[in-house]
Protein backbone atom coordinates (compact mmCIF):
# COMPACT_ATOMS: atom_id res chain seq x y z
CA UNK A 1 0.00 0.00 0.00
CA UNK A 2 2.98 2.56 1.01
CA UNK A 3 5.09 1.12 -1.76
CA UNK A 4 2.16 1.51 -4.15
CA UNK A 5 2.17 5.45 -2.92
CA UNK A 6 5.50 5.58 -3.23
CA UNK A 7 5.20 4.75 -7.04
CA UNK A 8 2.47 6.44 -7.80
CA UNK A 9 4.12 9.43 -6.53
CA UNK A 10 7.30 8.68 -8.53
CA UNK A 11 5.34 8.54 -11.60
CA UNK A 12 3.68 11.50 -11.63
CA UNK A 13 6.81 13.53 -10.77
CA UNK A 14 8.63 11.89 -13.36
CA UNK A 15 5.32 12.97 -15.71
CA UNK A 16 5.92 16.65 -14.91
CA UNK A 17 9.52 16.54 -15.24
CA UNK A 18 9.01 15.18 -19.06
CA UNK A 19 6.50 17.16 -19.96
CA UNK A 20 9.16 20.26 -19.03
CA UNK A 21 11.97 18.10 -21.44
CA UNK A 22 9.00 18.02 -24.08
CA UNK A 23 8.30 21.67 -23.49
CA UNK A 24 12.02 22.65 -23.46
CA UNK A 25 12.22 20.32 -26.64
CA UNK A 26 9.94 22.80 -28.55
CA UNK A 27 11.39 26.22 -27.65
CA UNK A 28 15.02 24.38 -29.24
CA UNK A 29 12.76 23.37 -32.42
CA UNK A 30 11.67 26.83 -32.63
CA UNK A 31 15.22 28.16 -32.12
CA UNK A 32 16.52 25.95 -34.93
CA UNK A 33 13.53 26.78 -37.77
CA UNK A 34 13.77 30.42 -36.92
CA UNK A 35 17.61 30.24 -36.72
CA UNK A 36 17.63 28.39 -40.54
CA UNK A 37 14.70 31.31 -41.37
CA UNK A 38 16.71 34.01 -39.90
CA UNK A 39 19.91 32.99 -42.17
CA UNK A 40 18.28 32.43 -45.15
CA UNK A 41 17.18 36.06 -45.64
CA UNK A 42 19.62 37.24 -43.34
CA UNK A 43 16.70 38.79 -41.20
CA UNK A 44 18.35 40.22 -37.84
CA UNK A 45 15.44 40.89 -36.35
CA UNK A 46 14.45 37.07 -36.11
CA UNK A 47 18.15 36.55 -35.29
CA UNK A 48 17.86 38.77 -32.09
CA UNK A 49 14.74 36.88 -30.93
CA UNK A 50 16.92 33.71 -31.41
CA UNK A 51 19.47 34.86 -29.41
CA UNK A 52 16.85 36.41 -26.96
CA UNK A 53 14.64 33.30 -26.54
CA UNK A 54 18.29 30.95 -25.27
CA UNK A 55 17.36 32.30 -22.02
CA UNK A 56 14.12 30.31 -21.50
CA UNK A 57 15.84 27.27 -22.44
CA UNK A 58 18.49 27.57 -19.95
CA UNK A 59 15.80 28.16 -17.07
CA UNK A 60 14.27 25.29 -18.16
CA UNK A 61 17.13 22.75 -17.71
CA UNK A 62 17.97 24.47 -14.14
CA UNK A 63 14.11 23.74 -13.56
CA UNK A 64 14.18 20.15 -14.78
CA UNK A 65 17.54 19.52 -12.78
CA UNK A 66 16.10 20.88 -9.89
CA UNK A 67 13.05 18.69 -10.20
CA UNK A 68 15.22 15.73 -11.28
CA UNK A 69 17.25 15.80 -8.20
CA UNK A 70 14.54 16.65 -5.97
CA UNK A 71 12.58 13.43 -7.07
CA UNK A 72 15.80 11.55 -6.75
CA UNK A 73 16.11 12.89 -2.83
CA UNK A 74 12.40 12.21 -1.88
CA UNK A 75 11.93 8.84 -4.25
CA UNK A 76 15.10 7.36 -3.72
CA UNK A 77 14.27 5.52 -6.92
CA UNK A 78 15.70 2.54 -7.81
CA UNK A 79 16.50 -0.02 -11.31
CA UNK A 80 14.62 1.53 -14.22
CA UNK A 81 13.14 4.44 -12.33
CA UNK A 82 16.52 5.71 -11.82
CA UNK A 83 17.96 4.92 -15.35
CA UNK A 84 14.96 7.39 -16.58
CA UNK A 85 15.38 10.18 -14.81
CA UNK A 86 19.34 10.09 -15.25
CA UNK A 87 18.64 10.04 -18.34
CA UNK A 88 15.95 13.05 -18.68
CA UNK A 89 19.05 14.78 -17.16
CA UNK A 90 21.37 13.78 -20.07
CA UNK A 91 18.71 14.84 -22.51
CA UNK A 92 17.94 18.12 -20.91
CA UNK A 93 22.05 18.72 -20.89
CA UNK A 94 21.91 17.99 -24.90
CA UNK A 95 19.08 20.46 -25.72
CA UNK A 96 20.75 23.44 -23.21
CA UNK A 97 23.29 22.62 -25.68
CA UNK A 98 21.07 22.63 -28.76
CA UNK A 99 19.96 25.76 -28.01
CA UNK A 100 23.34 27.12 -27.49
CA UNK A 101 24.46 25.89 -31.37
CA UNK A 102 21.14 27.36 -32.69
CA UNK A 103 21.72 31.24 -30.40
CA UNK A 104 24.98 30.54 -32.12
CA UNK A 105 23.96 30.08 -35.44
CA UNK A 106 21.60 33.30 -35.47
CA UNK A 107 24.50 35.38 -33.69
CA UNK A 108 26.46 34.74 -37.15
CA UNK A 109 23.93 35.60 -38.84
CA UNK A 110 24.09 39.21 -37.07
CA UNK A 111 27.72 39.34 -38.71
CA UNK A 112 27.00 37.83 -42.35
CA UNK A 113 23.88 40.38 -42.43
CA UNK A 114 26.13 42.90 -44.63
CA UNK A 115 27.19 39.77 -46.89
CA UNK A 116 25.06 38.65 -50.42
CA UNK A 117 23.32 35.50 -49.73
CA UNK A 118 25.02 32.35 -51.47
CA UNK A 119 22.11 30.85 -52.93
CA UNK A 120 23.01 27.07 -53.46
CA UNK A 121 24.63 26.44 -49.78
CA UNK A 122 22.20 28.79 -47.82
CA UNK A 123 19.13 26.66 -49.35
CA UNK A 124 21.33 23.68 -47.95
CA UNK A 125 22.13 25.11 -44.71
CA UNK A 126 17.92 25.20 -44.08
CA UNK A 127 17.31 21.84 -45.45
CA UNK A 128 19.81 20.28 -43.02
CA UNK A 129 18.27 22.75 -39.74
CA UNK A 130 14.99 21.91 -41.28
CA UNK A 131 16.14 17.63 -40.99
CA UNK A 132 17.73 18.21 -37.19
CA UNK A 133 14.62 20.14 -36.49
CA UNK A 134 12.74 16.71 -37.22
CA UNK A 135 14.88 14.52 -36.06
CA UNK A 136 14.94 16.12 -32.30
CA UNK A 137 10.76 15.87 -32.98
CA UNK A 138 11.16 12.09 -33.42
CA UNK A 139 13.50 11.45 -30.74
CA UNK A 140 11.09 13.62 -28.40
CA UNK A 141 8.07 11.57 -29.51
CA UNK A 142 10.22 8.28 -29.27
CA UNK A 143 10.88 9.34 -25.71
CA UNK A 144 7.40 9.63 -24.27
CA UNK A 145 6.48 6.64 -26.44
CA UNK A 146 9.68 4.69 -25.22
CA UNK A 147 9.52 3.54 -29.07
CA UNK A 148 13.07 2.16 -29.94
CA UNK A 149 12.40 1.49 -33.52
CA UNK A 150 11.59 5.36 -33.77
CA UNK A 151 15.04 6.56 -31.82
CA UNK A 152 16.98 3.81 -34.33
CA UNK A 153 15.37 5.81 -37.21
CA UNK A 154 16.81 9.35 -36.34
CA UNK A 155 20.25 7.73 -35.51
CA UNK A 156 20.12 6.82 -39.50
CA UNK A 157 18.94 9.48 -40.64
CA UNK A 158 21.89 11.31 -39.44
CA UNK A 159 23.93 10.19 -42.20
CA UNK A 160 22.07 12.32 -44.39
CA UNK A 161 22.83 15.36 -42.19
CA UNK A 162 26.64 14.61 -42.27
CA UNK A 163 26.07 14.09 -46.43
CA UNK A 164 24.77 17.72 -46.49
CA UNK A 165 27.75 19.00 -44.34
CA UNK A 166 30.15 17.14 -46.39
CA UNK A 167 29.18 18.41 -50.04
CA UNK A 168 29.00 21.99 -48.07
CA UNK A 169 32.32 22.07 -46.94
CA UNK A 170 33.54 20.82 -50.59
CA UNK A 171 30.96 23.99 -52.03
CA UNK A 172 32.77 26.56 -49.60
CA UNK A 173 36.23 25.39 -50.61
CA UNK A 174 35.13 26.05 -54.14
CA UNK A 175 33.98 29.66 -53.57
CA UNK A 176 37.46 30.58 -51.46
CA UNK A 177 39.82 29.47 -54.45
CA UNK A 178 37.75 31.11 -56.50
CA UNK A 179 37.65 34.77 -55.03
CA UNK A 180 39.56 35.32 -51.97
CA UNK A 181 36.77 37.58 -51.36
CA UNK A 182 34.63 34.85 -50.69
CA UNK A 183 36.59 33.53 -47.55
CA UNK A 184 35.25 35.36 -44.31
CA UNK A 185 32.03 34.83 -45.51
CA UNK A 186 32.59 31.31 -46.34
CA UNK A 187 34.22 30.85 -42.68
CA UNK A 188 31.13 31.70 -40.77
CA UNK A 189 28.85 29.95 -43.63
CA UNK A 190 31.30 26.72 -42.90
CA UNK A 191 30.76 27.23 -39.01
CA UNK A 192 27.37 27.26 -38.91
CA UNK A 193 27.03 23.99 -41.53
CA UNK A 194 29.45 22.85 -39.14
CA UNK A 195 27.22 23.71 -35.84
CA UNK A 196 24.07 22.11 -37.45
CA UNK A 197 25.92 18.91 -38.23
CA UNK A 198 27.37 18.41 -34.56
CA UNK A 199 23.38 19.27 -33.76
CA UNK A 200 22.58 16.22 -35.76
CA UNK A 201 25.20 14.38 -33.41
CA UNK A 202 24.11 15.99 -30.59
CA UNK A 203 20.49 14.46 -31.41
CA UNK A 204 21.36 11.30 -32.27
CA UNK A 205 23.20 11.34 -28.56
CA UNK A 206 19.68 11.63 -27.42
CA UNK A 207 18.25 8.87 -29.80
CA UNK A 208 20.87 6.70 -27.99
CA UNK A 209 20.02 8.09 -24.31
CA UNK A 210 16.03 7.24 -25.57
CA UNK A 211 17.42 3.99 -26.62
CA UNK A 212 18.81 3.36 -23.40
CA UNK A 213 15.58 4.48 -21.51
CA UNK A 214 13.40 1.77 -23.61
CA UNK A 215 15.65 -1.10 -23.44
CA UNK A 216 18.79 -0.21 -20.85
CA UNK A 217 21.02 -0.75 -23.54
CA UNK A 218 23.20 2.15 -24.93
CA UNK A 219 23.94 1.20 -28.70
CA UNK A 220 27.74 1.70 -28.52
CA UNK A 221 28.46 1.11 -32.10
CA UNK A 222 26.80 4.67 -33.31
CA UNK A 223 28.67 6.28 -29.98
CA UNK A 224 30.69 9.33 -30.69
CA UNK A 225 29.70 11.23 -33.75
CA UNK A 226 32.27 14.09 -33.03
CA UNK A 227 35.08 12.30 -33.80
CA UNK A 228 34.16 11.65 -37.50
CA UNK A 229 34.02 15.24 -38.68
CA UNK A 230 37.88 15.02 -39.59
CA UNK A 231 37.04 12.55 -41.60
CA UNK A 232 34.55 15.10 -43.68
CA UNK A 233 37.59 16.76 -45.30
CA UNK A 234 37.97 17.11 -49.33
CA UNK A 235 41.11 15.27 -48.95
CA UNK A 236 39.38 12.59 -46.69
CA UNK A 237 36.89 9.35 -47.04
CA UNK A 238 33.12 9.50 -46.55
CA UNK A 239 31.32 10.80 -43.65
CA UNK A 240 30.88 7.47 -41.98
CA UNK A 241 34.13 6.16 -42.45
CA UNK A 242 35.50 5.85 -39.07
CA UNK B 1 24.66 4.49 14.39
CA UNK B 2 23.16 2.49 11.22
CA UNK B 3 23.15 6.70 9.77
CA UNK B 4 26.58 7.17 10.65
CA UNK B 5 27.36 3.54 8.76
CA UNK B 6 25.75 4.21 5.92
CA UNK B 7 27.11 7.53 5.70
CA UNK B 8 30.36 6.32 5.51
CA UNK B 9 29.71 3.90 3.34
CA UNK B 10 28.33 6.75 0.68
CA UNK B 11 31.56 8.34 1.48
CA UNK B 12 33.98 5.24 0.42
CA UNK B 13 31.64 4.91 -3.10
CA UNK B 14 32.05 8.56 -3.88
CA UNK B 15 36.01 8.30 -3.10
CA UNK B 16 35.88 5.29 -5.18
CA UNK B 17 34.22 7.23 -8.67
CA UNK B 18 36.38 10.38 -7.66
CA UNK B 19 39.21 8.39 -8.26
CA UNK B 20 37.52 6.90 -11.14
CA UNK B 21 37.09 10.24 -12.53
CA UNK B 22 40.70 11.46 -11.52
CA UNK B 23 41.90 8.59 -14.00
CA UNK B 24 39.62 9.28 -16.73
CA UNK B 25 41.15 12.86 -16.13
CA UNK B 26 44.56 11.55 -16.90
CA UNK B 27 44.11 10.13 -19.52
CA UNK B 28 42.39 12.70 -21.51
CA UNK B 29 45.31 14.99 -19.95
CA UNK B 30 47.41 12.79 -21.93
CA UNK B 31 45.64 12.54 -25.22
CA UNK B 32 45.42 16.62 -25.17
CA UNK B 33 49.06 16.92 -24.67
CA UNK B 34 50.45 14.02 -26.89
CA UNK B 35 47.36 15.34 -29.91
CA UNK B 36 49.24 18.53 -29.96
CA UNK B 37 52.60 17.05 -29.92
CA UNK B 38 51.46 14.62 -32.58
CA UNK B 39 50.09 18.10 -34.87
CA UNK B 40 53.29 19.99 -34.20
CA UNK B 41 55.41 17.23 -35.29
CA UNK B 42 52.71 15.75 -37.56
CA UNK B 43 53.73 12.48 -35.97
CA UNK B 44 50.91 10.11 -37.36
CA UNK B 45 51.91 7.05 -34.77
CA UNK B 46 51.61 9.18 -31.80
CA UNK B 47 48.01 10.33 -33.46
CA UNK B 48 47.47 6.89 -33.91
CA UNK B 49 48.21 6.42 -30.29
CA UNK B 50 45.83 8.73 -29.18
CA UNK B 51 43.18 8.23 -31.55
CA UNK B 52 43.15 4.33 -30.24
CA UNK B 53 43.52 5.76 -26.59
CA UNK B 54 39.89 7.32 -26.60
CA UNK B 55 37.82 3.95 -26.24
CA UNK B 56 39.80 3.41 -22.58
CA UNK B 57 38.24 6.89 -21.86
CA UNK B 58 35.06 5.64 -22.90
CA UNK B 59 35.30 2.96 -20.76
CA UNK B 60 35.49 4.88 -17.80
CA UNK B 61 32.72 6.86 -18.67
CA UNK B 62 30.44 3.72 -18.55
CA UNK B 63 31.75 3.01 -15.33
CA UNK B 64 31.63 6.05 -13.76
CA UNK B 65 28.14 6.53 -15.02
CA UNK B 66 26.99 2.56 -13.53
CA UNK B 67 28.84 3.01 -10.08
CA UNK B 68 27.02 6.11 -9.81
CA UNK B 69 23.98 5.06 -10.56
CA UNK B 70 24.93 2.20 -8.27
CA UNK B 71 25.31 4.24 -5.37
CA UNK B 72 22.45 6.85 -5.44
CA UNK B 73 20.17 3.43 -6.06
CA UNK B 74 22.11 1.72 -2.93
CA UNK B 75 22.92 4.58 -0.57
CA UNK B 76 19.84 7.36 -1.85
CA UNK B 77 22.01 10.12 -1.07
CA UNK B 78 20.45 13.73 -0.34
CA UNK B 79 21.28 17.64 -0.51
CA UNK B 80 24.94 17.39 -0.53
CA UNK B 81 25.50 13.93 -1.09
CA UNK B 82 23.08 13.64 -3.92
CA UNK B 83 24.35 17.35 -5.67
CA UNK B 84 27.98 15.66 -5.58
CA UNK B 85 27.39 12.70 -7.74
CA UNK B 86 25.01 14.32 -9.72
CA UNK B 87 28.06 16.27 -10.60
CA UNK B 88 30.42 13.89 -11.28
CA UNK B 89 28.46 12.22 -13.80
CA UNK B 90 28.20 16.19 -15.68
CA UNK B 91 32.50 16.02 -14.98
CA UNK B 92 32.95 12.50 -16.60
CA UNK B 93 30.67 13.07 -19.55
CA UNK B 94 33.14 16.79 -20.07
CA UNK B 95 35.99 14.16 -20.20
CA UNK B 96 34.32 12.00 -22.49
CA UNK B 97 33.91 15.17 -24.79
CA UNK B 98 36.99 16.19 -24.16
CA UNK B 99 38.56 12.69 -25.13
CA UNK B 100 36.46 12.98 -28.58
CA UNK B 101 38.23 16.76 -29.50
CA UNK B 102 41.61 15.07 -28.94
CA UNK B 103 40.59 12.14 -30.77
CA UNK B 104 39.58 14.53 -33.74
CA UNK B 105 42.78 16.67 -33.67
CA UNK B 106 44.40 13.37 -33.83
CA UNK B 107 42.64 12.91 -37.35
CA UNK B 108 43.04 15.33 -38.43
CA UNK B 109 46.87 15.62 -37.84
CA UNK B 110 46.54 12.40 -39.81
CA UNK B 111 44.58 14.10 -42.56
CA UNK B 112 47.37 17.36 -42.20
CA UNK B 113 50.69 14.72 -42.14
CA UNK B 114 51.10 15.46 -45.96
CA UNK B 115 51.12 19.19 -45.35
CA UNK B 116 53.87 21.36 -43.99
CA UNK B 117 53.82 22.62 -40.95
CA UNK B 118 53.17 26.48 -40.56
CA UNK B 119 55.50 27.23 -37.78
CA UNK B 120 53.72 30.22 -36.40
CA UNK B 121 50.11 28.83 -36.34
CA UNK B 122 51.11 25.20 -35.30
CA UNK B 123 53.53 26.85 -32.19
CA UNK B 124 50.12 28.69 -31.22
CA UNK B 125 48.14 25.64 -31.34
CA UNK B 126 50.08 23.78 -28.99
CA UNK B 127 50.29 26.97 -26.31
CA UNK B 128 46.62 26.35 -26.42
CA UNK B 129 46.85 23.45 -26.05
CA UNK B 130 49.09 23.03 -22.92
CA UNK B 131 46.94 25.73 -21.25
CA UNK B 132 43.61 23.82 -21.96
CA UNK B 133 45.48 20.83 -20.19
CA UNK B 134 46.78 22.93 -17.30
CA UNK B 135 43.10 24.77 -16.65
CA UNK B 136 41.78 20.64 -16.53
CA UNK B 137 44.53 19.78 -14.54
CA UNK B 138 43.62 22.60 -11.87
CA UNK B 139 40.21 21.67 -12.18
CA UNK B 140 39.98 18.34 -11.15
CA UNK B 141 42.15 19.61 -8.43
CA UNK B 142 40.01 21.75 -7.45
CA UNK B 143 37.41 19.24 -7.55
CA UNK B 144 39.03 16.78 -5.10
CA UNK B 145 40.12 19.75 -2.67
CA UNK B 146 36.73 21.66 -3.12
CA UNK B 147 38.54 24.77 -3.92
CA UNK B 148 36.38 26.97 -4.90
CA UNK B 149 39.04 29.65 -5.63
CA UNK B 150 40.97 27.96 -7.86
CA UNK B 151 38.09 26.51 -10.09
CA UNK B 152 37.27 30.77 -10.83
CA UNK B 153 41.00 30.72 -11.38
CA UNK B 154 40.53 28.27 -14.03
CA UNK B 155 37.18 30.17 -15.72
CA UNK B 156 39.47 33.44 -15.89
CA UNK B 157 41.95 31.71 -17.54
CA UNK B 158 39.64 30.69 -20.66
CA UNK B 159 40.29 34.11 -21.60
CA UNK B 160 43.57 33.69 -22.99
CA UNK B 161 42.31 30.96 -25.09
CA UNK B 162 39.82 32.52 -26.48
CA UNK B 163 42.43 34.89 -27.29
CA UNK B 164 44.93 32.66 -28.44
CA UNK B 165 42.20 31.14 -31.02
CA UNK B 166 40.92 34.79 -31.99
CA UNK B 167 44.25 35.34 -32.98
CA UNK B 168 44.71 32.27 -35.05
CA UNK B 169 41.46 32.62 -36.81
CA UNK B 170 42.56 36.12 -38.31
CA UNK B 171 46.10 34.45 -38.95
CA UNK B 172 44.24 31.60 -40.94
CA UNK B 173 42.43 34.39 -43.30
CA UNK B 174 45.66 36.07 -44.12
CA UNK B 175 47.22 32.41 -44.87
CA UNK B 176 44.09 31.85 -47.10
CA UNK B 177 43.82 35.45 -49.07
CA UNK B 178 47.67 35.14 -49.39
CA UNK B 179 47.42 31.90 -51.43
CA UNK B 180 44.76 29.64 -52.38
CA UNK B 181 46.79 26.42 -52.04
CA UNK B 182 46.70 27.26 -48.10
CA UNK B 183 43.32 26.92 -47.81
CA UNK B 184 42.84 23.39 -47.29
CA UNK B 185 44.90 23.20 -44.78
CA UNK B 186 43.88 26.10 -43.30
CA UNK B 187 40.44 24.96 -43.14
CA UNK B 188 41.80 22.00 -41.27
CA UNK B 189 44.08 23.53 -38.86
CA UNK B 190 41.09 26.37 -38.32
CA UNK B 191 38.96 23.17 -36.94
CA UNK B 192 41.51 22.23 -34.87
CA UNK B 193 42.00 25.53 -33.03
CA UNK B 194 38.22 25.84 -32.94
CA UNK B 195 38.17 22.48 -30.95
CA UNK B 196 40.51 23.34 -28.68
CA UNK B 197 38.95 26.44 -27.81
CA UNK B 198 35.74 24.58 -27.36
CA UNK B 199 38.03 22.90 -24.91
CA UNK B 200 38.80 25.37 -22.93
CA UNK B 201 34.79 25.99 -22.85
CA UNK B 202 34.40 22.64 -21.72
CA UNK B 203 36.71 22.68 -18.84
CA UNK B 204 35.15 26.07 -17.71
CA UNK B 205 31.83 24.44 -17.84
CA UNK B 206 33.53 21.41 -15.46
CA UNK B 207 35.43 24.43 -13.01
CA UNK B 208 31.73 25.42 -13.10
CA UNK B 209 30.54 22.30 -11.99
CA UNK B 210 33.35 22.02 -8.86
CA UNK B 211 32.08 25.53 -7.70
CA UNK B 212 28.97 24.05 -7.52
CA UNK B 213 29.85 20.62 -5.79
CA UNK B 214 31.84 23.24 -3.54
CA UNK B 215 29.60 25.93 -2.70
CA UNK B 216 25.80 25.06 -4.01
CA UNK B 217 26.04 28.03 -6.22
CA UNK B 218 26.10 27.63 -10.12
CA UNK B 219 28.15 30.69 -11.63
CA UNK B 220 25.67 31.55 -13.85
CA UNK B 221 27.26 34.71 -15.62
CA UNK B 222 29.84 32.34 -16.92
CA UNK B 223 27.91 30.25 -18.91
CA UNK B 224 27.32 29.53 -21.62
CA UNK B 225 30.71 30.13 -23.54
CA UNK B 226 30.29 28.61 -26.53
CA UNK B 227 28.07 31.05 -28.19
CA UNK B 228 30.50 33.82 -27.57
CA UNK B 229 32.56 31.89 -30.70
CA UNK B 230 30.07 33.68 -33.05
CA UNK B 231 31.84 37.08 -31.65
CA UNK B 232 35.41 35.78 -32.53
CA UNK B 233 35.30 36.80 -36.52
CA UNK B 234 37.43 39.78 -37.76
CA UNK B 235 34.25 41.63 -38.18
CA UNK B 236 33.37 41.89 -34.59
CA UNK B 237 34.11 42.63 -31.67
CA UNK B 238 36.45 40.99 -29.42
CA UNK B 239 35.83 37.25 -27.33
CA UNK B 240 34.08 37.96 -24.15
CA UNK B 241 31.25 40.69 -26.38
CA UNK B 242 27.99 38.68 -25.51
Amino acid sequence: MNDQHIVSAFDRDLEAIQAMVIKMGGLVESAILDGARALESRDTELAEKVRDGDAAIDALEDQINEEAARCIAIRSPIATDLRIVLSVLRLSAALERLGDYAKNIAKRTTILSGTNPMTGSDVTLRRMAREVQAMLKDTLDAFVQRDKALAEDVIQRDLDVDQMYNALFREFLTFMMEDPRNITSCMHLHFIAKNIERMGDLVTNMAEQVIYVATGEIPRAERPKEDLTALHGPDAGPAGGA
